[in-house]
């Protein structure tokens, strides 16, 4: 049951980086693919890493839950927000997604302490 | 390979009103939940359509995407940023979600029609 | 937005026989499984067709739902019970499963005015 | 692959009091209606609990099938009463939850060994 | 319970006019992958297209089935090949892909008669 | 974070053991099933395993993708060919197969030492 967002950082950053070095076409093309529907564009990239946070919550992948909230949490959303964008997920999604706004919001405070940390 | 929204608006309706005619108070109380979810607080309410519209399409439910659509025209997003947000749902989805998304832009372009109608 | 069961078990039939047919010793196998799964054991026939509604449910499956209804109808379950099982599908799966539950109340009626029908 | 029915209970209870410490209406709602919908009304609570694992197991959740396991174990079902319940799981899943039946056959071995030990 | 091939492919490019018609950036990219994904490399382009059929299976999407089954009949595949590749979707993703298979077979005997059809 | 194949192995062996002990009939005639479902027949088994891979890639099962991934290596396929086949699951599943295909790499690289190291 652990769940240490810094250890999940570590692994995603090692993994990533032996996926490119696979060097297959198809899949680096992905991943950048992945990368620029998050930018601005109609749609401003905050409100679009929410709308990635709902839709890693409601297909149940803790791992795009934590890479999610931590874009959103540097794009400015507050726990509030949060909390609401969840809730939206947990309606769509039912209980099943209890497990998951579960890591969720411990994810969200290990990120919110890390920032405090960072800050004195 | 039909998708006529005022047909789907219809048997919804009917076949809601004989839901609540059951009288299931779990039932019942889950759509009135469900119906709470997208009102305005933390977030507002038209941010969570849009949640609810992409929480839709990566769980491929067109009925719930045409619910969705609807509710997303009502509250103002324009079709750039619908787009935007499906492209966040196929990114995340995968081509799966693609069938969705010829049927998602099928109803957009009948609800603008409405929408056209009903202004002349 | 048609739901004819009678047109489902028709093409259901047809298949059924048209697979059958093909003589894929696996898939033949997988069939009787199937059927085998549902009959009197540890549990009694008519809880198991209850589970395997609920697990169609929350899986989304209209045909398999329809299939399942019919089978609990015949093993005596009323409607308050089958609401009461299609209830908690919903709060396991969520707003997503609405769709469905509309579908299965659409599904129980047909049966149960089919029942009707044959009384008289 | 550790599986630690203890672990799982504590980290549980920890996480649902920090939801609930949140506030947000809306998630606690639904934590009332999940409560709820295992209740006795026109089903008994204890048939309810099975629908519950089953939804659970062919909707692949390890701790979702953990906590009805739980329940089902309380409840009164016997351990081939439960086999038969996770063969229904099985069938309409596929091998794809074989895993999740791993993990469900060790979580019901703690539960008696636990209940072994409470006794002596 | 209609499940016409003809019907599918027109509405099908239709809609796919009508995205392309859209200019977004990213869906016309991942469009582009998603072709690019099928096409001869380290695996030739049948294996992949079968490998698109099954995967399509197990998310049960008969859009997507009918696609690949057209691709696969066009690679060569010829329909004991196709039926053994959807009995390992149907052992994977459990009866609750038996709907699909129908279609799958109802789909496999139009293709062959149309080019018996055009073979005359 | 850790992924350990001789682990899961381990794990898998004692929990099938067990499951086995329970002797449930359809239980084990459904693992019966599955074992025949990878057979050479019209497909070879080689391919087959692919098949199998790839299904549990869109269906996002670790345990299955390490389990197929195994076999696949037996079968022959080198890693081009197996980085092909996670590349369409990639474009069919979606970005929520990223964390599978990190997993995936992985185990991979796991399997690739083994050998190394039985080679000496």
């Amino acid at each position: 049951m652990s769940n240490d967002i810094e250890e999940f950082r570590t692994y995603r950053q090692r993994m990533n980086d032996r996926i490119m070095e696979a060097d297959h076409l198809g899949i680096k093309r992905f991943f950048n693919l992945d990368n620029a529907a998050y930018r601005d564009s109609a749609l401003d990239g905050k409100t679009k890493e929410l709308l990635g946070l709902v839709a890693s919550a409601v297909l149940r992948c803790n791992d795009c839950i934590d890479y999610h909230l931590e874009q959103c949490a540097e794009a400015g959303w507050n726990n509030d927000e949060l909390y609401d964008a969840l809730n939206v997920a947990l309606v769509v999604g039912g209980s099943i997604v209890i497990p998951h706004m579960r890591h969720a919001f411990d994810t969200i405070d290990q990120l919110r302490a890390e920032k405090e940390g960072r800050k004195e």
